[in-house]
């Protein structure tokens, strides 16, 4: 059986219940999550082995996201323990037209704090097939983003695949940075996702206007785009993307596009009420990385992705918390409509 | 003033708040329902004297159902006390294309172990106009069955008219078992409730083809079906149908259709925004009896109990907290428009 | 700066939880609220001078209520403190076609139990600009009807600009009641909102067929209506309404309507999912104070006045709590897309 | 078996969850209750036969009150409909040394603006045997308070027994005024209770210094008003009190004191943690009555009440949810060390 | 390292929040637990290496309590996954001298169904150095109870130490059945925790008079009673007691006694103020057995042990959720004064 | 009226409802508070004329914070606008034995951040005559402790009397830090606040051996530090302490000390049970400070400082919501017995 380690950092999320503003709150809602994380825990909960690694402080924050990786399965085994904080952010949700605004407060965490050393690649990687990291571990800081050459390095020499989601972060690094970064490290990327502004942002390809409302009508340069990245970044043979037109916070269409050796693959598009607008590009990458796991048809590889991202849009928290059995059986009937009693 | 009596059982319904997975919930909401409580409630509220039989553990738990029951005005002097357990159903509530999860818990419970002789019925149907069970109620056990059958025996010697909604779930007996005692029952039963699969499930007539999203474009298929059950079984000169074209968890259209007297009659078609989708044909069930109870006219009857049930849509917990006054305020705006202050 | 003073009642504002009935509930969440109390706090928010003037009881829940307005940045200074109880208002949010129900608790309240002697507007009103109060403050009693005209004079006198929302409760004075004191109180008004079925019932001006379905699509009567009020009274020189298509409770579809100086201007329609539909007319009069206050040119005016307003439809509590760049940000890209990260 | 029928007034009580302040609160618990509304629901728990009079809006906080009482078995078939609103009351629990605060809010209620010749006597206390009412209900207003008389001085003429818990409110009267009516009602009082501040506050009898933290110690004084009571009014021929020392809000001792035709009874002294500090003085007048209905001994009845009041201590909300198996089983062990497993 | 198994069934536990009673609920407190289960989670707590054994249903249910194991980094992986349901237990906490009363919803469970077969103890126990089972394990069903009895066999062939906690349950079975089976399982045990009744119930030694408010004060009994273990089961050599005065719910003294090598032992006692008094001997049992595999000196075994048990009177939920230096900081300090800022 | 202006650091406290653990947590209950910030609105809610200084980040966070400061009363107008966060502290409430738990997040805060020059002192304490600040605000950071330092020589030259409370905190500093710090500022206090381990650790005066428990049996070494206080820094007059016995999280006595112009006055000794053991001491500083601004006399001076300081051990929350006849009462009835009715 096939293990992928994904790397980077987690957070503790705060949100006040329902759809109320951080002024209003006198209680937030607690949830442990982050990009690779989610990844690592969707895995798992799809029956495949995942490790997940950071670091976390040594305090009750620290042990209580630990625990929660744990709940759902994660191999925790190489996470580092110490330096100073867990990161959190804020998360208030929107509504209707008014947009859900997210509070960063992830400086001087642990992770952040990290250093190269912290990280024993030939140690860590030793009986890992995929290694995932998103373009947010990078943008942490310095030690951070060598710390991710270092590994996509030992992993192109061992034969480890690279995955890479490029989640570009406007909050974290300017594009001038992102793009520096990026490009370097997409001479090891195996399997890459680029969504909405990723393109520029990360890679400075231009492939979408960055008007969210119309997303899916944009699919042809969405297309140009994808094909763009396998023709500069030549290791890279698989590009995944989720095309959405977002109306509304509850309301909004997905489809997912896939290019594989040379060929364009798209899903069918889901009509949805969003219950929560977070981590769905996480649980898209964790449905794709599971495709791959299992040799699925590149049809049947985005289909699955996408039925998988968009039923994270139901689910309260950051990790998907959905079953491989729920996954096909969307695919199958694309649903909500039927209680099975 | 006519009385109806209803006959099931009676479930703690546990629930995790918000759209919450069993998985992530430290807390559960409460409800105590079942079909046939819910007839009675709803009738009680409606301003009717309906009565419930059922039996009910001697522990904290069934008498938290028992006052349930008092609290909305049910007559419950004939509710059995004793046996191992109340049953209990866990409700996952869905969102958009996510099903919703009904987990059954209610083997072994006081009513399952009831016996025939548990239930006198001369003494318990004296005063009683209109016997009222559902298909869950033969369901449950061969004793509660075959009390389900000296009832009804009882009805017709008796001059009780019999009211059954075949109600059919999966996942308490094959469509084989239900056919066996239902088409038995039917013969007894004066009105019958028969919606979705339950024709072909319950009585092994085809009139729909399980696809939840295109119920109401099978109007005439349905229409065929109700046919045919007055065919089959003369005794019953009313059957009623509730039909939907469900979009999604959130997003449904209902209609009803009543065949009286070999005539049709069908209601509006309601466009809904769902928030609990349970216990709506309980809703619609109530509707109909209290139509039935008060001779309205055979348009009225089916708007009015289409009416009872789509309001159900909107409230939270198995009982259809609604008044005679809201339903017809709906039939005659048919919105949730106006804000009276 | 100009400093903006809004004179009426402040309630504590109960109710259930998500859509639960109050027979179900055994917790209602509370706010405080009142249709001038709400524009004073919304004017703060958006960075102006605001007072609001009252009376409030001295315990508690008099006490809390004030620490609301503080809390927010509203002058205090001048809410007197006595009599005999805060006023309440119970809020069951309805859902789909389930209207929402308010039930009032407001009789004997310490505001109207207040005496015209209550208030000394020369001392004030000494540094007051804009003097708001809605039809609700006048209906409340005669002598805080004598109160607001005593008000309204010596603003005149003064060179206090008058605003006033015509606002009428129907749960608190006949038409007949309202028109006799809304026209007397009209001729010192400035500024006037006037919003469905407030033409007819406080001016009995016809503008509005009363179908909160089809506002929309009678813009044309109520630019008439609107016309109207200009003509009857001719110190005003400013009449801005809401127009709403309300589907739901959820769905709805808002416009607003400006005329100044013999011209009409409208809004962009902007369609809504709606998580709580009260106090969206007092964010539309705080709108507009802010856009007076400010000199905005008369199209950006109805702009600002109904996005401050749609905003408040995702917001829960009666007060609109909205920065000024976010309803900007409504105004130049009009939806919830885009998620800042 | 024998009826007991109760007359007073029901509140809605809000309090904020835990120990938080009004001024915290944006969440209030709600319950319903009344001094008498809590003996009848109490005496239907213990199996007894209780009806409850008093006057409910017509509205939905009229109807949550009424299912209230019917979900506990308590007869509402008398209670009167209509009138302006439910009285209120804001109970802020205390903690240590820092004290429990009620805010009333019940003036204008529809009880307190009922009128003598809604309470047709004659009918409503048809098949009565017990008339129970407290010192709270003359104290409503001046019909009420009459309508007490009139309902005495039925009783009298038709052999019904009237007790009367003397419970003195400051707040709602002074002592002349209860004085006053109490000493012309004291005559038609066949079991009276007694307790603290009653005595002189009510009936103008020194028996309590008004210290709370020495009530036991003051026993001998607390017997010598007993007997006074006894004295002055030959009809009543049962005085009962509780003797109290209130260390903290938490902390306190109880013991129950019973005069009957001139012999004193002193139940066992209870060492109390307090959950909750309301409503106990209406569970010892339950207690009371029970033991009167089945001719409990002098010593088991004060011992029951008192029982039955301790227990109160330990239950959340104004109806004390204990059955007759616990209070005897406190009886006999007084303590809360067992647990049944 | 070495490994102990545990060996038992795993339940839901509801409560309602607060003191509230269950007829008062609306919502139940959802935790996960089963005396073997905390014994369990404690050790790998303390750092050690625990795995747990019992059947859990394929349900969300059954995946839920899995995932609650596995968050506190039990090893889960010989769990059975088949069955009928998940057992219940509500709990409703008492207060001062009103008892916690616990209902039991245990019955027909996925472990009480299961059978001898489904345990393949060669393979399971072939890692394992201790097992460990209370005497609830095998009073739930003969199949259980058999299973036990092969799994002692299997460990005293095998050179693995059998742990038993006696936990007689009189709501699961008779004494007279408790001791047939305990006392013949005894000869297998080489550990034997027996608390208050455990001596008569389970093994007809009379050690304990019942009344909990005086256990400390039977000391030289229990002494007598844990010698008399010894001597009738020589393959017994360490016996551990917990003894208690209970004067309330919240009011307690405990201390801890241990039989080693034929000489006692005793801890300090401490005052307790208890928020939650179940599974303190569970988290006994632990302390004990982590002293146990980590070679304590006897009197800091039993310090050790009757510290770990206190602690988890402070804690919610059946898992003891504390840390070995939190166990050691209150055997040095005995205390929860200070406060580390 | 004299001004009190404090000067500190807020921060946003989490913490588990209720006597959860952080890893059980999915809510944390969210409260504003810091030991200057508490004091400033202490002094508010007592009537006194408050200035809070800070710094606060331009987020939602900073946003509440400041709108909590407004709530109730206090100028904020000074408050600085920036920086990259609000600190966190995380509080585990302990329960019986188990200690309380502070989990620091306060690094890289907005205020830890601020530089000197920030700090404009000569506008900022215009119209001040008290400068508030505790030991905290100086352990922040090198840039706050000069900008202490400033203010102190400000206040100094311009007859603001300073009031320092040494507040020692472990977490923050070392004793030899704190020391080297403490003893330079000492020397511009008029009023010094020394409890418990303040001595030792922030000045080298032992007078207190650090056992909680036996806090007042030390009283007479307490008296020598304070004297030893006034003999080190002359021009420091005032001091006050507050001696504890702490039994358990619940159960404690407290007492005050006061030493003025050569004189010790001790107020009466408090038993308590404590629901929140946080924020006293700044409750204890502002009774303490009222008093000076009010001119008590000595003995009531520390009579009034205790009582507002063991009354916040009742409240929620870092604000010690306390009125000044609540102060009084206790002073005068030491008690929570009565309930006002």
């Amino acid at each position: 059986m096939a293990k992928v380690l994904t790397f980077g950092e987690m957070m503790l999320r705060l949100h006040p219940s329902g759809y109320q503003r951080i002024i209003q709150a006198n209680q937030f809602d607690a949830n442990y999550g982050g990009a690779e994380a989610n990844v690592a825990v969707s895995l798992s909960l799809l029956g495949d082995e995942s490790e997940y690694l950071t670091k976390l402080p040594n305090n009750p924050l620290g042990t209580a996201a630990l625990s929660e990786l744990q709940k759902y399965g994660v191999n925790t085994k190489n996470i580092l323990c110490g330096g100073p904080r867990l990161g959190i952010y804020y998360f208030e949700k929107g509504a209707s037209i008014r947009s859900t605004n997210v509070v960063y407060d992830r400086a001087g965490s642990s992770f952040a704090m990290a250093t190269k050393s912290d990280f024993s690649w030939p140690k860590i990687l030793k009986s890992t097939n995929y290694f995932y990291f998103s373009g947010i571990t990078p943008a942490i800081s310095t030690e951070i983003e060598e710390s991710v050459f270092s590994a996509c390095q030992y992993c192109q020499k061992n034969g480890i695949k690279v995955i890479c989601d490029l989640n570009y972060r406007g909050k974290m690094w300017t594009t001038h940075h992102a793009q520096c970064v990026m490009s370097k490290l997409m001479n090891y990327v195996d399997v890459c996702i680029a969504n909405d502004e990723d393109f520029e942002a990360s890679l400075g390809i231009k492939a979408f206007d960055g008007n969210m409302k119309f997303g899916i009508d944009q699919k042809d340069n969405f297309k140009k785009g994808m094909y763009e990245i396998t023709k500069r970044y030549p290791n890279c043979h698989i590009v995944a993307s989720i095309l959405r037109n977002i109306e509304s916070v509850e309301t909004s269409q997905w489809t997912g596009l896939l290019l594989k050796d040379g060929h364009y693959y798209q899903s069918p598009i889901y009509d949805m009420h969003v219950m929560e607008g977070v981590a769905s590009g996480d649980a898209f990458g964790a449905g794709l990385v599971h495709g791959i796991l299992h040799h699925f048809e590149p049809k049947n590889m985005i289909n699955y992705a996408i039925a998988a991202s968009v039923l994270k849009l139901t689910i309260n928290g950051d990790f998907n918390l959905i079953s491989d059995p729920e996954i096909r059986s969307i695919q199958d009937h694309g649903t909500g409509a039927s209680m099975s009693r």
